[in-house]
């Protein structure tokens, strides 16, 4: 048997599973897209302080508070925000996103709970109040960040 | 001594407060445009999530999760978005806050300070379970977003 029935089976759950929440949520496919570059830009913006921070004056509880909003992002559940289709602009509201995020659901898990793991692991590091530490992690984060650009984002 | 001096000196106070988070920051006035529709675009989806959850099958944890993301955004120092001049377009970057916003800034605090406190008390009463305590706090919650909307934000 080739890899083919797999994958099939994986990318037939996930579309099952998107369109079970696009239903709960009652989104559509506009406001998907609104929703999810809303989520990134909010956390590009505690992303900015973060390394705002690391180039200045390091403050701790500006630094754990930042931390704390970019998990909450990436806690939020935003694969519900990616159904098939939102690959093209609609209406009004643009997107970068490549085609290929549908066909590889495998990697875009990996991909995603990377991403969830090292946001989630800065919130400890940055507890630590250790500005070495959170260079060190705050970089495995841009990293995660830089994982899907690279490889779902249009330039 | 009229009322005049004390509303100067807390506008002047509050000018530099936000002056100084402006270069802390860093950020263009376009950038504090855009970050902050960000921010409350990404608090609107969570918002949906739990109005979702209310109208239809309650369920804790996803409304609990909102309830922590809304408060995130609600915590993260948004008035750093907020410097003179940010009440009109620029760029790309459109605006309906009111110039009002500036001139009022005890009034501003009043409605942001309880905005906080909503949200906060919504994380509490989420982790509760009890559909009936969120949907009041909820509904106290969207006073708070309203009281902003209607006396600083355009239609």
């Amino acid at each position: 048997m080739s890899l083919q029935k797999p994958l099939a089976i994986a990318l037939a759950s996930l579309t099952l599973l998107f369109t079970s929440r696009v239903q709960a949520d009652g989104l559509k496919p506009e406001e998907m897209i609104k929703y999810r570059k809303a989520a990134y830009n909010f956390m590009a913006w505690n992303m900015g302080k973060i390394k705002g921070s690391l180039e200045g004056n390091f403050n701790k509880d500006a630094v754990a508070n930042a931390a704390g909003a970019i998990a909450a992002v990436a806690n939020s559940g935003m694969g519900a925000l990616y159904a098939p289709g939102t690959d093209q602009n609609i209406g009004n509201e643009k997107t970068r996103l490549k085609s290929e995020f549908f066909k590889e659901p495998e990697k875009v898990r990996e991909i995603a709970m990377n991403f969830n793991k090292q946001a989630n692991e800065l919130v400890k590091v940055a507890a630590s109040g250790d500005a070495g530490a959170v260079q060190t992690q705050f970089a495995k984060l841009g990293d995660a960040c830089k994982a899907c650009h690279e490889r779902y984002r249009a330039k």
